[in-house]
């Protein structure tokens, strides 16, 4: 029980996830798909297709997933690392196409990032739960705030955040491209230069969720 | 309109916060209570009292409030800042009393450190919100952390941080030994050396909330 109070505001229930034990879920890799692998390298190329792509369709828009389990009861949150340089981690998500909603779109995402192929395993459930937190990216940088910085009229990327409850136990297979890691929260809390904003911020935003630790 | 995206998720409509702008709130001292003017100086004789009270009360329950207002259509927050050295930066609140459920005691510390006297000028209404983090002390230094630290059984306090909405205009009383100042979420947002955890974090825990800029 991380954060058991004795008395919760009247109003709002407090918000619970489940933690099943690491030993419940089987890891694996998967073929790159056609995309993932024509994905351009230099730092110089990426913000120029997105100066190019942000003509065209305006604000990207994107999704990230907090996935947690839990390894000697302490919560575990999920990322990918990419095998290529620069090896940054990343929330499982992604890009957003145009119209498409949050929810439908971070399921789209997190079966082509997480789910084995259909003829080897059952893909797992994923069960999207609330949004908590917004970033947002002034330029075709990597960098990102979470608000709009002053004097910026119209931001070049949005970025939510999504807690995800995972099912009790699955069989996950990533890109070949990818690691898929179970890093504890304490790991990443306070930890911007190895993890960026996006993920250094999440132990501070799951802090008002009840933690439901489960078997272990 | 900082974090208006075009749909949310189905299941939880996205929380809204008034910001009116500073103008319409008056900002004033008051004489010190008797019980501010007491308080220790010297880090050791804090810990050294915290450390008997625990041994007596069990851990000490805190709440902090994060209360905004506009600037040229950009939040900022409310802090006090000790006027005694250390100059620390806090979130307004305090301690709870024993068996004090978390809004009722954030309300009382909110008017005993925020307040004018009754007979100066009417209260301002507090309104309660959301409880967006709970931080823990390990032990009886001033460090923080946004979930129970692994092999930690007993945290010695936790903090609860709740979003509390300013009336459309007040007159704020702050003790002497304080000063209240409204500072720009920009400027608190990675500024951990300056603001401490508690305070650093919220622009983060704001980011999923609708900011509803009024006036100015
Ligand atoms: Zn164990
Ligand atoms: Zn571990
Ligand atoms: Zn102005
Ligand atoms: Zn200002």
């Amino acid at each position: 029980a991380v954060s058991e109070s004795p008395l919760f505001p009247r109003f709002a229930p407090m918000s619970t996830l489940n933690l099943y034990d690491v030993t419940k879920y089987t890891f694996g890799t998967k073929g790159e798909s056609q995309k993932d692998s024509k994905k351009s390298s230099s730092a110089e190329e990426r913000q120029k297709d997105l100066e190019e792509k942000y003509k065209k369709r305006g604000m990207r828009r994107s999704v990230g997933a907090v996935l947690l389990l839990q390894n000697h009861r302490f919560p575990h949150i999920l990322l990918l690392q990419s095998s290529k340089r620069p090896k940054n981690f990343i929330l499982p998500g992604g890009r957003l196409r145009p119209g498409e909603n949050d929810v439908d779109g971070l399921v789209r995402k997190l079966q082509s990032k997480l789910s084995p192929p259909a003829d080897v395993a059952t893909p797992p459930e994923f069960e999207i739960g609330e949004q908590i937190a917004t970033w947002y990216s002034p330029d075709f940088s990597e960098r990102r705030y979470p608000y709009i910085p002053a004097h910026v009229t119209k931001p070049k990327e949005s970025h939510a955040v999504f807690t995800v409850q995972l099912p009790d136990s699955c069989t996950f297979a990533v890109p070949k491209s990818y690691q898929l890691l179970a890093v504890p929260l304490f790991e990443v809390y306070d930890n911007m230069e190895q993890y960026g904003p996006v993920i250094t911020a999440v132990p501070s935003l799951l802090s008002r969720f009840h933690m439901n630790f489960i078997g272990g």
